[in-house]
């Protein structure tokens, strides 16, 4: 029985103890922290047999009997929990991105290096049944070499500005898992970066320094282009798909709903919106991301998403961030150059 | 060049006009006839290029450079003008249903032994794309052997009580299109009958001694099993659809509509309507229907839908009638009998 | 903390025990008991925190501190366990159906006659996604007053022939969830039974008395007629959809997939094929309901599927079979007559 | 009745013919010609009704009792041929594009200035229900404010690499119709054009100078963002969607079929791919824009694709040349710049 720490529990944190406690059998949630750990937390953890609740997550990484960790805190906090973590030779599942500054992931990086270390970082969606629809189809071949890769990406509202803030800009935050879900559907890397885009949405994001809607084009290392379109709103609901088109055909999936149902009358023909917001779509996928870090740990295998695979997306999204500011296309080359990146 | 008179001038005559003048190169109209002909007529005819107009159809039936004539007057005219056209050996297109007593269609069968008339009776779905689909697909074996065969077909909403009263009951109207489609999909003949209905639509309708509602159910030779159900009004519109469910698999098709465009919004993700009624969604397939006829005449082949195709819906609709009023399931056998048809 | 017992630990028995154990907090399940308990069972039993494991399920029934059971056993054996159940005050979820004949499940109903105990029978699909968003779609009114349901439901492939001979036959076995489906979406009775059918799949089950292809066609109180089509096998899976038609409008479902992708290429626009059988369709809906009953008892509200409505379905069942053999319409009444079931 | 000419009588001119003689019952064509007229164009020219063919179609430029004509010529004959039959105050439908090289537009649109002469481009996809269904929507007001429109555009294999040689380039050929099309359902004018590609599915067309899948990247004037992406070569044939996304909505179109016959076995649920190529999808469209054109004269209407029409892709063509070329943004206001064309 795996010992598990979780630290932060807000939304997600709570997330995956539910998970956890339902369905993994070999592990088991022995403490959690958060800073601001409220009686209801600690009522709510309680309820799933987690006895210990702390403020401080010194607590987690000093416990001996914790094996692993989960870092659901926010993000300025993730990489430094991680290297305590991992020099307490704690497994560690972290949240996306690791951190928004790549000298930060570099360190956890370096960290990791010769160490053995289990290390995930929560880019949930490669977990979707949907999106592994298209890897699996792409994999078998279905759609021959992959010349086009479209994505598309919008949430049903926008969040509130004080988090626009803080969220290193639409393509740190959202478009991240996109640039997660090009590597992971093409197995290629990024090239060069175009990334176009406006505040469309709300002036007040404009005013923050940010934008809500955009456009990136990436060409990828096996001759791809990929095609991503992005907004903080879209008023029928949460818009994730993806369309692969190769030289033997298209796999394209839609989204996901509550039923089947269609109802025709004089209006016409209607079927129902896409789930609302993430936690509805990717419910299973946050349940099987989770188990499979698990499993990685108990059956001493490699992790599905590892540390370089939440570093590439951060280099994608700063190169579509001067993209977008500078107006000129960007290479990934000179971003890696610029944090002195060659020796990956 | 083919001579073609046309008699009967209404919606489905005008139809069939505009086909053969702009589709039919080796055919052309020579005459049209309506006992009810109007000045609005006559000048729409000319504008085909049809000069000859006449208030009598014997005109037409007298004419020897007329080869062939369409029949698209009311149904009590068509098997007497059937028999006129045939003694003059003019091959016929006869509207569906050819009469709605047996007796009169057994004068033309007896009529066209031994005569070498094309005959060809007006069951239009034949000839839709849809409907093709199927049946080329059974055809190719796609769904094994025919097990279950489901038809739905409703009307957007139902005609005046007047065109009711005379129109011989739902069966014979509007479900004997769906009778010969069942024939056309499982290429099997029906054995026994169960049919139930009401008048939930108009209860004008009931009182007129007839149903708006019904769901009729055929065993058929082949062993299948065959399911209808009809309704007078569909709030979206013309509702034509089969299934056919076999050892191997399924088809289904699905309404045309004008355009594929789906809107998405807050309200759902909505589609069109199907095309709203018989002339929109079978337009091509009257062009084709006649097109047939002319082709078969021209090459001598045999026509698509014979004079038996015209008989057979027929007695299936008596069945269903006597089965609804009776509350029991009635035999073919039962209704051939009854017309002295066990020579067929 | 309710404690459950379970009779009967073959396949259903294993689901809800799951569903317990990982969704319902207010329950704990105490024991269970199946006369062909294998080490497996128990240690399965015990993984899930089971650790009262018997072959005699009147260890169970005995048990002063289990407040209810779920009967899971055989058919044959539901009545008499629902008796002795309901005797110690025990709430009772039984999987369907109560029996298949009528005059053990009129034992039950009185037994239950002025007692406290919940009583509720495993109709499953009416906490599934899709078909109850056919009935709250009817219940918002979305297409007026029900003219015409159509329910398809078809197997992927037929049981072992020593299955289908203790089975009752296909309506007692597998149309029975479509005839409480017709209550549940009609929210009428059923006044009389047509049927049809035949071992269209496997001669076999026509040697054992069955058949294997049907169609049932039923007319209800509120006037509407409902149209159910069955097969022991569909070659692309488990095929269960409703379409409702009313003055207003239509709603229909579609089968749930594995996920959404549509691969196109040469051969076609290809999608995947239904969840394939029920424990991947009905997953959360054999959650929900074994949540619902636990709740019922908790919160002292009515059950959602009761014990009429366990009988309902087997009345038109029996109708349906009389139907078949006669080849006549059988009426609801002259199978209560039969039963003397006039009280009801 | 309006006389018509026709020059180049290729596979479109071919179409148009069909289409006059066939539906416009206003015009008449008298004449066509073609410099490669053989015996086979005359006699399909007669079986039409049109009894003069030329090889020279000067023929038909002198012609005053030919007051309207169709240039379906090659593209480089387009403008000089254009040019005389404004001078001769003809009526000009010019299939698209008017010319790779704007100075010869310019000349165009000079003749023009002034003249009374209705001067009609060929870019039939705005003619095309699907098309049109989602200009209708945005006019409607569906979608709110545009904000992200996605079109899809790909063949279903290269046309001869001695066509791509003198076909101006993917952009000023093929996407040509998409940059029409973005006009078209934005009703706003490219103010930054990125585009990017490469030769994927034939080498021969790389080493042509030419490329055969693209992206293209524009931003507009009302601050939407437009994407296109293209290919040569999709294997399951013509696939031309369009998505257009706003404050309000989304609406999307899908491509058409044959019919909508969907077969479910054990290999999926396959639906029919797209018609194959344009002249299938495009038969309609192809139909209601000379219809329009020979309206616009008979009714004297401004036509509904004009010279501006007809240059303004051609200007977003070149743009996305340079693009390409010299990887960097190019604006529109260069290109114009260029070519003097600030008097727009």
């Amino acid at each position: 029985m795996l010992n598990i720490g979780i630290i932060g529990f807000g939304r997600i944190g709570r997330v995956h103890a539910e998970t956890i406690s339902r369905f993994v059998q070999d592990a088991k949630i022995k403490a959690i922290a958060d800073p601001l750990l409220k009686d209801d937390d600690a009522n709510w953890a309680r309820s799933l047999g987690v006895m210990e609740t702390y403020t401080d997550y010194r607590k987690i990484i000093e416990d001996k009997t914790i094996e692993a960790l989960l870092i659901c805190s926010s993000t300025d906090t993730h990489s430094q929990i991680s290297l305590e973590a991992i020099k307490q030779k704690k497994h560690v599942f972290c949240e996306k991105p690791i951190d928004h500054d790549v000298n930060k992931i570099k360190l956890v990086m370096e960290a990791l290096k010769g160490s053995k270390v289990k290390y995930q970082v929560g880019f949930n969606r490669r977990f979707d049944h949907n999106f592994k629809a298209v890897e699996d189809a792409m994999l078998r071949g279905e759609i021959g070499d992959l010349n086009i890769l479209k994505i598309t990406s919008r949430d049903p509202a926008p969040p509130p500005i004080s988090y626009i803030k803080v969220s290193g800009g639409i393509f740190l935050d959202m478009t991240i898992h996109d640039f997660d879900m090009v590597r992971f559907i093409s197995k290629a890397e990024a090239i060069d970066v175009f990334a176009t885009g406006s505040a469309m949405v709300d002036s007040e994001i404009g005013k923050a320094g940010d934008i809500d809607t955009a456009a990136v084009t990436i060409t990828l290392n096996n001759g791809a282009i990929a095609i991503i379109d992005n907004c903080r709103r879209a008023s029928y609901g949460y818009d994730q798909r993806i369309e692969a088109f190769g030289s033997l055909g298209q796999i394209a999936i839609a989204n996901d709903t509550n039923s089947t149902a269609v109802i025709s009358n004089g209006r016409g023909v209607i079927a129902e919106k896409p789930k609302h917001f993430f936690l509805d779509r990717y419910t299973q996928a946050y349940i099987d991301e989770v188990k499979s870090f698990i499993a990685s740990i108990v059956e001493d295998t490699p992790v599905l998403v590892n540390v370089e695979d939440g570093l590439k997306p951060v280099l994608i999204g700063l190169a579509a961030r001067l993209s977008l500011h500078e107006k000129r296309i960007v290479s990934i080359t000179e971003i890696e150059k610029k944090y002195d990146l060659n020796v990956l």
